[in-house]
């Protein structure tokens, strides 16, 4: 249980979570706290909230677990504002897309990565973003990933872990670069393409036609390239080792099938469309 | 209206169309032909066609419009034996997804393209296969291009046209050397951007893994990776031209992509976002 939650942050991700927490009678009260007094307001009217502060370092005080779900870019300032105003028992996550760069972040804002940080990961979302697009059930079986330190307090796991379990969530555990790297290879490289293809295709001499054309298989394989911006230059500066490795590693992998179109070998090519097709098919709900 | 339809491969395709005009009762009597008895047999079950032959000479024979509804891999065989049995009256047309490779097709088996092949394509489709995934509602509301040829008889163009228009399409005509680069734009380049990255992901170390961690925007993403892969080699193979210029703009966008990742360049990477989701909201219903 939750005495006190305080989410920095209430967009999607953090109003989700609060909304989980509160239909399930999870935590006594919801303090939300970002820059932007009319968000809040709107999310106390929403009922996402009970009360909100634009005051971080008012807005952490007495809270027992504190929710840090600002974009990427914004971490480092806010671990400054709160540092010295936690609480002594509070507890301290984030629900970045990368884990390497927030660890960076909190070193960097409280001198060293206190054994109260455990830093988190919900894999869920949706490419709309802001409070009026949370949702209760957002982590209902989805996946959390934890990313504890050598020193974090086990008990300060064990009480995120909970939290997100009580939101419906399965949570594992792995190491931060671990993180980053499957991240890389199943959300941003995708992201970074979507964009890409898009950009791409729009700069044509044809935009219009070409899209006038464009059928279902587009739509869906481009969807998320109505992502935030913001949000997705955050990751990719946050991310970027990671994600240029994974870009290396599938720009070999299109050179390679480019060849096979190019000298017309139609093995190679079933080869590679009837692999992907079986893991697809293998892993991948429809 | 149409007397006796010949559809050469009942699968989702053509036995879509089947189907449509059926329920616009737009033809009297629907012929199946193709290679397995039994799949046709099952098309006559599933009230898709009246009847079948697997002779496709003797299964044209009558009939005032045959579509070839075949892999592109097996579309010049189909023409070689159907030469020469065509009704006086019979318009001829295909549904193949790239223009340039059928009508060279019809070419090499007829010695020239004859006036009344009008090439065509419809925009629609699923990442399933097969006449039990054809359904009459497949065109509705979808595209179909024709890419008559300068000497194409214009009746029969608009025969083709009015057929697709009865299955409730949006018909448009353009040139076939533009059709296979639009083609290669909009549904070509993303297949293969699927197929490669699953590939890809599906070679990593941490296979299993690396698939538990995709989310929503992944299983979307990768859809059409679950594409037949032996059609989708027949298109490589048969559009190589146009695809593999895509390929290389594409790749060209990517490195200067991957470029603004490595040196943090986190202006120009909004502005990458920024112009795709703009363009994917102006163009793509969500």
């Amino acid at each position: 249980m939750i005495r006190r939650l305080c989410v920095i942050g209430t967009g999607l991700i953090g109003g989700s979570l609060a909304r989980a927490l509160r239909a399930a009678g999870y935590c006594n009260e919801v303090v939300g706290a970002g820059r932007n007094a009319e968000h809040l307001q709107q999310a106390v009217e929403l009922g996402v909230i009970d009360r909100y502060d634009t005051d971080l370092a008012r807005a952490v005080e007495g809270a027992d677990m504190v929710l840090v779900a600002v974009p990427l870019g914004a971490m480092q300032q806010v671990f400054g504002a709160i540092r010295g105003h936690l609480a002594d028992d509070a507890v301290l996550t984030d629900a970045g897309s990368a884990k390497g760069s927030v660890i960076d972040d909190v070193r960097a804002a409280f001198g060293e990565v206190p054994a109260n940080f455990v830093p988190g990961h919900p894999i869920a979302g949706t490419e709309r973003s802001g409070v009026e697009a949370s949702f209760a059930e957002l982590y209902r079986d989805r996946r959390v990933i934890l990313t504890p330190l050598a020193h974090t307090d086990a008990q300060a796991t064990a009480r995120v872990r909970a939290m997100w379990e009580a939101a419906g969530a399965g949570v594992v555990e792995m190491e931060p670069g671990h993180h980053d790297m499957v991240l890389a290879a199943t959300s941003h490289l995708p992201h970074v393409l979507a964009f890409v293809l898009v950009e791409s295709l729009a700069r044509m001499h044809d935009e219009q036609e070409i899209f006038d054309y464009a059928a279902g298989g587009f739509r869906d394989f481009t969807r998320i390239a109505s992502s935030d911006p913001v949000m997705w230059r955050d990751i990719c500066l946050s991310n970027s080792a990671a994600l240029h490795a994974m870009i290396e590693r599938f720009m070999n992998d299109l050179q390679a099938l480019d060849e096979a179109v190019r000298s017309r070998d139609g093995e190679r090519l079933l080869e590679i469309f009837g692999s992907a097709k079986a893991a697809r098919d293998r892993h991948v709900e429809k």
